[in-house]
């Protein structure tokens, strides 16, 4: 029942915040780096790098730019990075200095390289017992971060991930019904929507109250909605920054 | 050993091309389907979608689209859809008009949810056996693909993913060395690159020698500098598509 187990793992997959204080051990890291480094990549133009960040004072300031002091905790963190700069430095060395790599398409294809290899990388750590949290809020600040990491033109970070042994076993967070995902042959999402997430509401609600019953207790629809204009300000600069690293120019 | 088998999968990732004309069970696209939407979410936010496309006519135009045969033939064919929609349409229901969803921070926020299911997928499937390509060919011509799909505002074509039972035994293609890929507390590509790809490309240039001998062969720096200016006509028009699904609006 090996085969099974990959499975059971994943639809067991609950994020992890606190990690306890046994380091994760270098060889395991060379694992899963190794584990990224084999992700399917878009048209073999293995457009991402990983950056391990192990400063304790340049975690300190990443977990100032994600709001998130666990940042900055017993995890290891790396940060990855869509990565065009490695590819367009290798064409430079063998003088083709006209590049497109920064438009929608290749872009795209870099975000989603990187993305690919973060979810492989995740889903390795898991299958050794570790603990992972992806973290979307290094892009608090993107300017900044880009700046504390050195990235050149070209490259932007995409997401954090922290992996550490679990200190804690939170509840398993519900997911959407299969029937607002998955569609067959074109989009065809069940409308009015709102009403029929009633039943899952509910279960989003109990969730929410069994992991902190001192906290606010929300249901899904509502998040959703509180969210829809929410862009905090650094936020709102994304595009702005994109375009300083040299991606989506006209 | 269960707990290191999920890794040397991934390490022993290929993408499986052809498929025999065994169908993937129902249950089993249901399953990874469940595995799809128990993936990581920016802040709970489950901003993708998949569509199964079963229509024998449908994925035939897609494979055109494609310029992949392949993408009709024997296997299940995924459409992985970034998907603001539906959060959309939430809020709108419960009477909030306003929203930033099509922003770049939002629209990279649903790009990244859904290419981390994308990924999870693909593993989920891998631990059956079963075989997978990514397809980001379906991008050759996104605003064809939207509306067969009938993809609406705030939604977007990211990757395709079949899946079926492998009918090929690939060798496993090399990837860069880590040196050039993971990097300590700052971005540090060693530098020149070129030159110290050398074994990489002799080792890549093998590996097309060996998959088939009728074709050209070909280097990873030799790739990279090729595609470099590449971007086939309607790709170039990626980012006009977006807009006008109502993503990276100024």
């Amino acid at each position: 029942m090996i085969k099974e187990s990959t499975i059971a793992q994943q639809l067991d997959h609950r994020t992890i915040r606190a990690f306890t204080k046994q380091p994760v051990a270098p060889e395991i890291i060379e694992q899963l780096v190794s584990v990224a480094r084999h992700t399917a990549t878009s048209n073999f133009q293995q457009a991402f790098s990983v950056i391990s960040v192990t400063d304790q004072a340049k975690k300190q300031q990443i977990a100032a730019i994600s709001k998130q002091p666990y940042v900055a905790a017993n995890g290891h963190l790396f940060i990855f990075v869509a990565d065009q700069h490695r590819n367009q430095q290798i064409g430079a060395e063998m003088g083709k200095t006209e590049n497109q790599l920064g438009g929608a398409d290749r872009f795209l294809q870099a975000w989603s390289d990187t993305t690919l290899a973060v979810q492989n990388t995740e889903v390795a750590a898991e299958s050794l017992g570790l603990g992972t949290v992806i973290l979307g809020s290094i892009l608090n600040d993107a300017q900044k971060l880009i700046d504390l990491l050195q990235l050149p033109q070209l490259t932007f970070p995409v997401l954090g991930l922290a992996i550490g042994w679990p200190d804690q076993a939170p509840q398993l967070k519900p997911r959407l019904p299969e029937k607002f995902v998955h569609f067959e042959n074109s989009y065809q999402l069940p409308t009015p929507v709102e009403p029929q997430l009633t039943d899952y509401d509910a279960v989003v609600h109990q969730y929410y109250d069994l992991r902190d019953a001192n906290r606010r207790v929300d249901t899904f629809t509502n998040q959703v909605q509180q969210r829809l204009a929410m862009v905090p300000e650094k936020r709102g600069e994304l595009l702005a920054v994109l375009r300083w690293q040299g991606f989506l120019l006209e």
